[in-house]
């Protein structure tokens, strides 16, 4: 066989506001490209062990089990499935958009005996409708999405925790987009299991989950009688290669683990509160300009995500030429919809790094030029003047 | 909660020479550092088509299911097995190390019927045993270790494809340390399952896991009753995002990939039989060099593993204290033994970038220094002068 002529050496340079990955910092690219060290290495586990400390902080827990699987935000919600289930126990999975299905998926093949409460996508439950159905079924464990990266709405969590243990079950919380773009209190909130994904609102490449679990869930997971099904992803054995024991389990992805801890790093500098507030007044800036342009939200304003926008695309617009003419003029992405959603929506991130006055206003300048050739007709400059009056009022 | 004090932000200079991760190219560190696009921008689906052709080569198959795993190596033996088996499969797994070990172990919690056949640590199997366990089991796939990592056993494999194929079964083989650094032939050893990872030969970081399958383990694969147990790295997903519809599953994680393509691109650029001629030749050397320090491998000379030499600690030398000094004096690591050979054995890898005749001089002459603050007597530049003989025969 010939060599292959490889010619795309160079990527491009895009600005990510789509559902994630999200535009990364320069410190977190350049930890990236550190020089590697084995992986029981003093440095390396010195690494570890503040990143360990530092994701607690994000998270808010004290959870001594709080650490980066080595996979992406769906590794994540695998670990903290398959760790928790065995054969036969019983799982309510809250579904109300892509990833709540997909969490339905995965504990049925753990081997969960799965109950799924639906909701429309875009809705989120309340409190009265998760107590009657775990009064009704009894589960072990009861899974809701934080944060619904397809269709931009924010669950309620507290709440419901309450509803959730008073039934003696355990919460199991998706938080891959919410985590470090609004608030994420896993013990005032009383969470038994997180999982979280790289890309989104921590702003580094996507390649690992962080996760953390309760004593409670310690608890369950020691007196587990049957093996986790999955090696890769057992905690009892990888605890012991993050805890003080160092027991070699798989090779930690190093350098992957370099780029969180200097994510982590530049979200505890800028400081939780100032991050959220952050993530606000720009999500405010663009929901205004794009009002101006005349695209409503698909997503009712109580329970928007700040840094997810899925907003309805126009009536007689291309999906696909707008998010193409985006991107081949102006390097920008953003996501179309998911699953049902497909077609209707746009999802426009405002993550991390990627959540700034600049990127929203050349958003909306941009949209401007795409919306004008598809016919619709905008005001010239409106969304970028109704966002900077958001902007000139804080 | 105080932020963290982030003190450990320059990661130290290593020479790799442990049993993975290698050392690894700058061209490798400054792709691993490129600009983040999406996971479907165009840019990145060119990218993921190339590597799919160059791990295509470099694992010498033309099987259409070729890609990289979302994980480390681990994820790729995972992958394998959970892909292959449904729950009270039969599968014969060869132990002579921790991985086959590990192999076993994952294939149980896939619901296999595990019947395992073992050799002591350092030893490798022959055809003939292999015939008569698969006669009497009947199973529907056999796994083997291709390069064991815990001892420096390389499995010859042609001869026990032929037993495996003519009893009807699978064959499915670890190729994590074997690949890029000894000859690997998918294709014409009829393998219908392959893993590796990245971080040993082919000299990327660790991160991901390069996976093959044969169109025979396809149809296996196909026509399966029960989902694949792990959501994450179930192939009839992944492979429609790997392949033409490009459907959504995992976010990919990106910048791992850029690093892999770049590293297959070294690769190709070497060319297979050099690479493997480098990897013999600096063997050769640093064999000579240990024998002439007195040190013994653990391992027959006719299965070594030019890439992972695995050597008996002489009789007095503190373990510990050597790997100790090694790293601490002069930044090279290399590995201890694992599991029964723990504190028996040294691993010292010659893997990918770290397979050169200067890291083999300086571990010899560094090795010298260690072994003589041990006590052990020496002829002073034994070691060194015996591997610059090999050196100036070639």
């Amino acid at each position: 066989m010939a060599a292959v002529q490889s010619t795309t050496t160079t990527a491009p340079q895009r600005i990510l506001m789509g559902p994630g990955p999200s535009d990364v910092d320069s410190r977190v690219l350049a930890a990236l490209s550190a020089p590697i060290v084995g992986h029981l290495d003093p440095y390396f586990l010195g690494v570890m062990d503040e990143m360990q400390s530092m994701l607690r902080e994000v998270f808010r827990t004290k959870n001594e089990l709080t650490l980066a699987v080595s996979g992406t935000g769906s590794a994540g919600m695998e670990t903290c499935v398959v760790n928790l289930i065995e054969p036969g126990d019983r799982m309510v999975v809250g579904v109300n958009g892509v990833f709540g299905t997909r969490m339905a998926d995965v504990a049925a093949r753990a081997g969960a005996e799965v109950t799924t409460i639906e909701r429309p996508f875009g809705e989120v439950f309340d409190a009265d409708e998760i107590a009657e159905v775990v009064a009704r079924v009894k589960p072990k464990v009861v899974g809701l999405i934080h944060a619904e990266t397809s269709t931009g709405a924010l669950q309620p969590i507290e709440e419901i925790s309450r509803v959730v243990h008073d039934a003696g079950a355990l919460l199991l919380l998706d938080t891959v987009t919410s985590l470090g773009g609004v608030p994420v209190e896993i013990d005032a909130w009383n969470v038994d299991a997180v999982y979280s994904g790289t890309q989104k609102c921590l702003s580094c490449p996507p390649g690992l989950a962080p996760v953390s679990f309760s004593a409670a869930a310690l608890e369950v997971m020691d007196a587990r009688k049957t093996k986790v099904a999955s090696w890769y992803l057992d905690m009892s054995m990888v605890r012991n290669y993050w805890g003080g024991k160092r027991a070699y389990h798989h090779t930690a992805p190093i350098n992957m683990n370099y780029a969180l801890h200097e994510a982590l790093r530049l979200v505890l500098e800028e400081g939780l509160e100032n991050r959220f507030d952050r993530h606000r007044q720009n999500h405010l800036a663009l929901c205004a300009g794009l009002e101006a342009l005349g695209i409503q939200y698909a997503v009712p304003a109580d329970h928007r995500l700040p840094q997810l926008n899925a907003v309805v695309i126009p009536a007689g617009v291309d999906d696909a030429a707008v998010r193409k003419q985006l991107l081949g003029e102006f390097g920008i992405e953003i996501g179309g919809g998911l699953g049902p959603m497909a077609g209707k929506t746009w999802r426009i991130g405002l993550m991390g790094a990627a959540s700034s006055n600049r990127n929203v206003l050349l958003l909306l300048a941009a949209l401007e030029r795409c919306l004008t050739d598809q016919g619709i007709s905008i005001t010239p400059g409106a969304g970028v003047a109704a966002a900077n009056g958001v902007y000139g009022a804080a």
